[in-house]
């Protein structure tokens, strides 16, 4: 039935399915304590494309990973991409007062809660991820638990943040550059689609790995060339403060026609090692597009 | 041969034995991000008693766990209770200069970095437990994930921390000062006991969630009498500072005599639950003496 969906419908039953997922697993407002409760609430509903949750849903057809193991991988992927925002845009980190169009988490609320807000919601998605009996193969959760954790850690995100915090000021030549977004960016882009694939067929896997790596490097260059180009109102975030604040981008390194160009590499990249698949990758393959021609 | 050791043996043999195990997942120094895992052992290597990880040992020993699981356990939860001390010690939290006896995370890096060091803390954690072909029964290691996943979220150890701070300058009755400590630091003691039992043999269990629920509580009775009794050197933390913020304590609602009589029946019902298990339990009963009759 997915088969006949055009991309735009797929994208968007998938969009609501993870709203539906994550509205099921945050805890509600009205129990204690209800602030923290709120502001998760405020930091993860309504927010963004979910290109993660697309991910590890695309990747999942790919390799047949069971449903529910899916939608809970999907759940945690996008609850630790939340926290890092709500920590990210701490006054002591980037110091933004605005995401996704809305005040960040600690203007809306205060630091404290944007704090326990970001504790919180990575917890959380390690809670949904290791609900017991959620599929018969308990190994495959468990490597889904352990994909998600190396990505999210000092070998991944929090690792990248670190360098990046480190490279203000600073020249970063292109090796640098490109270490610091796969772990910052990359490695998260990555686990999402490994996870939908880590809970199905085998024989796909290494195709996800190779297609994962060019589109959560591809992702990062694209972000890179729209905050050069595009203003504050189009992205829901402010744009051009990386390159205020001296942040090496790929647009500052290599310039904006190269950056493009390399977006574009990668994205071919990506597609050329789904070519064995044919349908069955279509949305993998949707997404590839859909990520690199994006103004978000 | 752990049955012939003495008490205080016993206990400085698993404290030597964590350290080594934490020792060993957390990142090297001289790998990159260099100054966040630098910061990041700053803020595990060395400190405090292990009690949690004591805990884990001793029920695991009741349960016959098995050794690795025991030891990933024992390390994740001391990785969990060392990144709430760094995030609490922050300024937009406590903003406490002094932590064992040294000065807290950001003090002695930066504030970016004690969010960052806590965050990866708390990854490290889910990643250490989640290591794949840990043990031959995958589903002992899942219920230890979400054990332990569930008593550092919203319903454990970050909830009860948002109900503290909204409780600053309130009044509090006996019963939400209960809640409130079951959550932050109760629901962690007790996970600590619970995943050490979680992989062994299930016939213990219930006596040891009840044994561990006394325990977390006293502990923190114990840690409101200490906060009013010891002066900053002894606790190597800052003393007197709840009292000083106005937070409600076991003391303040019940008075000191009170809140001894009250630690003191704690301890009671916890060695009560054990008697059945004889000797094969005495290192919980030996815990309990050393938790409650501790001065640090």
């Amino acid at each position: 039935m997915n088969s006949v969906l055009n991309f735009a419908d797929w994208a968007k039953q998938h969009q609501v399915r993870i709203e539906d997922v994550l509205d099921e697993v945050l805890p509600h407002t009205e129990s204690t304590p209800q602030k923290l409760h709120s502001a998760m609430r405020y930091s993860v509903m309504g927010g963004g494309k979910r290109v993660r949750a697309l991910l590890c849903y695309a990747a999942a057809e790919l390799c047949k990973t069971n449903e529910a193991l899916t939608d809970a991988a999907a759940a945690a992927v996008e609850l630790i991409h939340a926290y890092s925002l709500v920590h990210d845009d701490m006054p002591c980190m980037d110091n933004d007062d605005l995401r996704r169009g809305k005040p960040s988490c600690h203007k809306q609320y205060d630091d404290a809660t944007a704090l326990l807000v970001g504790d919180a919601l990575q917890t959380l998605a390690f809670e949904v991820l290791s609900t017991p009996e959620l599929c018969a193969n308990a190994n495959q959760q468990i490597s889904m638990l352990n994909l998600l954790a190396r990505a999210s850690g000092t070998s991944g995100m929090a690792g990248g943040q670190a360098i990046d915090l480190d490279s203000v000021g600073k020249t970063l030549d292109r090796e640098a550059l490109e270490t610091m977004h796969q772990l910052k960016t990359g490695a998260l882009i990555q686990a999402a689609a490994m996870m939908g694939a880590a809970g199905g067929n085998i024989t796909q896997i290494n195709a996800v790995q190779a297609y994962a790596e060019n589109i959560g490097l591809a992702f990062q260059v694209i972000d890179d060339i729209l905050d050069t180009e595009a203003d504050t109102a189009t992205l829901g975030k402010t744009a051009g403060k990386d390159a205020d604040r001296s942040k090496p981008t790929y647009v500052s390194i290599l310039g904006l026609q190269a950056a493009k160009d390399f977006a574009d590499l990668l994205f071919k990249q990506a597609l050329q090692v789904l070519e064995p698949f044919g349908i069955e990758a279509r949305r993998l393959r949707e997404l590839a597009t859909f990520i690199t021609q994006r103004s978000f």
